[in-house]
């Protein structure tokens, strides 16, 4: 499947290949905290979040979702989200914590659920 | 110092003990995850997530800020803000990852950084 699930002049909204369901939103141009993003920006990452916050819960039952922004290695706006399971990997830590076991986790319905993200995101331009 | 910074109805803003400046956000209301929370909590946790940011930049200059909110131990709403520096201890891993080194960040402002918060926070009351 094709990473980047939707885009538009602000955002770009793209798969991060993982174990478990995880998702980037990047802003388009080159700014380096939230804080500095225009107010149409922050508002279209918050509402891109919540879609896919809404989705991942709805289509997935995750343990927890995960929300994170840091960029220390990339100073550029970005947001990843995550769908957790209990038996991922590294739950209850971070993805970017201790690995906790060797997990198996197979999620049945991941392209209904991507198709589902990219219907959501296209409708918010209509 | 007191480690809550500001409360009202919605949220509970506090400080974690760490060797860098990192405050976290609390909704409240007993909920489990930030999309099931009502449009005035999340925006009220938006505004308070950007004033605390811009504080973080203006006065103590970091290298980036990191923002994250999991509750995969702790399933209730809530994010954490950090004001990251080259030289922490975790640099350029989040603090939830593989510890990089020993170190002895020294933030001289902190005890007005923390006043301009609560001051600031208190404000958006008036």
């Amino acid at each position: 499947m094709e990473n980047i699930l939707y885009q538009n002049d602000l955002v770009k909204v793209e798969i991060e290949p993982f174990e478990i369901p995880w998702i980037k939103i990047f802003a388009k141009e080159q700014i380096k905290e939230f804080s500095m993003c225009s107010s149409d920006l922050k508002g279209k990452i918050w509402q891109i979040l919540d879609i896919i916050e809404k989705i991942m819960l709805q289509e997935l039952n995750p343990t927890k979702i995960n929300i994170a922004s840091f960029g220390n290695y990339v100073p550029q706006v970005h947001f990843h989200i995550q769908a957790r399971f209990e038996k991922d990997s590294y739950f209850p830590e971070p993805t970017w914590g201790k690995k906790q076991r060797d997990s198996n986790i197979d999620i049945k319905n991941l392209d209904s659920f991507y198709d589902k993200i990219k219907k959501n995101l296209e409708a918010i331009d209509e």
